[in-house]
């Protein structure tokens, strides 16, 4: 465990003269703060004695009535005991691979998926496989070779970790027929599939996609969050799963820190309560599709031949594949001196993909902002394209550090 | 993982009319609840686009520096780079044991100690060995000898946990001698030193005791906590750790959680700022003497001869050994009946120690409360008493079930 340079580099990126295209983080500044400082005063005021006080391991059972109405916009029918409140999604990441992997146990993935993910899976020694997908999600055939490869190898596959929509980092949804398709070649070869489902509320048309949660109650461990829809700094986040590895998630989750704050559930519960939140929501979507056409504009009108990227209908980002012979990691310096970030696709990958790619959020820089990076990007590109050109390659990566961003960038 | 049997008897024990002499829930109700309102209000209103939004995996620089000054209380001198934000001090026993242990490898504790440490050893796989103490804590002799009778024997131990101060549940204190001694003896082995502290400063004479980290930087790793001196809802606890070790521990902390609360973590920064903690702190101490004077005035009046017991200078405990032949699991049902609860021993051993211990708290319930609950448990104690003379045995406790008390017991 080295210090990262990546980090490195990003703490010189968050000098505001640089234009953040790595950063994950929502735009809270949306919210209205004056409203949600009202009440947890109130909160305090009335309920402070228990909002101040230890909870229970399994998470408040109001605000666990009000994750299933949440749920039922994605199709989903699950009662108050099928959940359990966590530190953000990532605890019940964290856990689930807890109580399921055991060194060397086989966790698939798509290629690319999300780093905090792929962090945790290497923290507890599992071996991640990559499933290819393409701009309609997972490939189903690709799933299925690849699982009854490794069966046939004798490997323990322990879990599917999918985000079907929106997905981070590569921006795409899986579609409906695929959906299908996932949950019948998981049931078939004995594979839980784990659904993360962090954006699946911030869709640019039309209604929710329904979760593959709402077709499979028994063979899907669902997890979602409050991070996005409202805001991260809460910590709320929460697993659906069948009651026997609920039983072991609980279990898990009192050893890991008794129980999550009070303070900050009953919060959330307030917020949802007293406030219009579907109508924030709606508030949040026009926002970021506000951003991402900006974003996809601007890629458009600034980007050199040879480079090409996602087109998401929801969520935050934006994946893009650079030409042949460049290297995004090599780059990345290059690109914070003139004022632009991003995180290179390597974070993304257990097996070392991704050095042609980059991911570029839209969420958090306004839209102007957006367009600016994307020309200083396009600007550092043509660069390593002509230098390319002359020499035969591009930037070299330089050795060694963590891959994986921090927390601000996950 | 079965249900626990005790656990279904505290869903019970919850009941208005049962005195719980078994929770360690702090008494929050002598908090300011209405400027604690204001001041979380405050910090949404005017920081709010901060406290709500993701944070570092360390925890919020400001907040460290006021962990350093309520540190200097016991004689810490540490920096904020020192220390790791936790979700409890919970979360800082939990990512230790990941960081440290392998399946096999020894953890030496005191015997009896906290129940929730001795089950996240479990969860590691770790192999608990029991520390004899006494009145005065630790007895480093029982220390030295332990550690070159495992070490002889090709054990490695990976760290002493210790609770030198009100430990839980046994509520005695190391002396000053033995302070010096322990660390002598951990130094000269090569053992680390894992202390937690999280009752230090709720002692009721005189002036806190210096802290081990004090006299030893490199060899303790220290786990503070607010839980009892503000509020556990926030779920704000800390490690300060030598840097080697909290490198890991905070890439542990981001893959199990990505970072904490930034909003609970700026709130207790901002009671910190702006209240006088200090105060609240000789409160909560007049407050706690209080009750545990009538706990011991009261066993002095009605506990039947045989039942000896601890008399704490601070915290939240007593432990209480029954006469030969009594079981304090088999007396708990009975207990129940007759609207008194208590923690068996058992959960506070991991080698089957404990039977003829409960641990009774004095935190919670008001003077009287307490003074009736002692009533109600001596007569149940009477009543096997006069089994036993008649029978050979007190109760005979059912087999099975998970003996570690649940979140709000611990």
């Amino acid at each position: 465990m080295v210090a990262s340079e990546i980090r490195a580099l990003f703490a010189v990126a968050s000098r505001p003269e640089v234009v953040s295209l790595g950063s994950g983080m929502p735009y809270i500044t949306a919210l209205p703060l004056d409203v949600v400082g009202d009440l947890v005063a109130d909160l305090v005021a009335t309920r402070g004695s228990v909002a101040l006080q230890y909870g229970g391991g399994q998470g408040d059972p109001a605000l666990r009535e009000q994750i299933c109405e949440v749920m039922r916009l994605e199709g989903i029918e699950a009662g108050p005991d099928d959940i359990m409140v966590t530190v953000g999604s990532q605890q019940a990441l964290d856990l689930i691979t807890r109580i399921f992997i055991d060194p060397g146990d086989v966790v698939l993935a798509e290629g690319p998926s999300y780093a905090g993910a792929l962090g945790t899976f290497a923290a507890y020694q599992a071996k991640v496989v990559h499933i290819a997908m393409d701009d309609q999600g997972l490939i189903p055939e690709a799933l299925a070779q690849t699982i009854y490869a490794l069966q046939a190898a004798g490997n323990r596959i322990k879990f599917l970790y999918t985000i079907p929509t929106f997905q981070n980092p590569a921006g795409v949804t899986l579609n409906e027929v695929r959906r299908r398709q996932v949950l019948e070649v998981c049931r078939r070869t004995g594979v839980l599939v784990v659904e993360d489902n962090p954006y699946g509320l911030l869709g640019f048309d039309g209604e929710p996609m329904r979760a593959l949660r709402a077709d499979d109650p028994d063979g899907v461990v669902y997890l979602g969050s409050f991070s996005k829809t409202l805001a991260p700094g809460f910590r709320v986040g929460w697993a659906v799963a069948p009651h026997a590895i609920r039983d072991k998630l609980v279990l898990a989750m009192e050893s890991a820190v008794l129980s999550h704050s009070t303070f900050t559930q009953l919060a959330v519960g307030q917020y949802l309560t007293t406030q219009p939140w579907r109508e924030q929501i709606k508030t949040f979507r026009e926002l970021y599709r506000e951003r991402r056409d900006a974003m996809l504009n601007a890629l458009e009108v600034f980007m050199p031949p040879g480079c090409t990227w996602t087109r998401p209908a929801g969520g935050f980002f934006v994946w893009m594949t650079l030409p042949e012979g460049l290297n995004s990691k090599a780059l990345l310096p290059r690109a914070i001196a003139e004022r632009v970030a991003f995180v290179p696709g390597t974070g993304f990958y257990s097996d070392g993909g991704g050095t042609r790619n980059m991911r570029l959020s839209f969420c958090y820089p306004e839209p102007d902002r957006i367009k600016e990076g994307v020309r200083r990007l396009a600007g550092v590109i043509e660069q390593e394209l002509r230098m390319r050109d002359t020499f035969g390659t591009g930037s070299i990566p330089r050795q060694g550090g963590v891959d994986t961003p921090g927390p601000d960038l996950a």
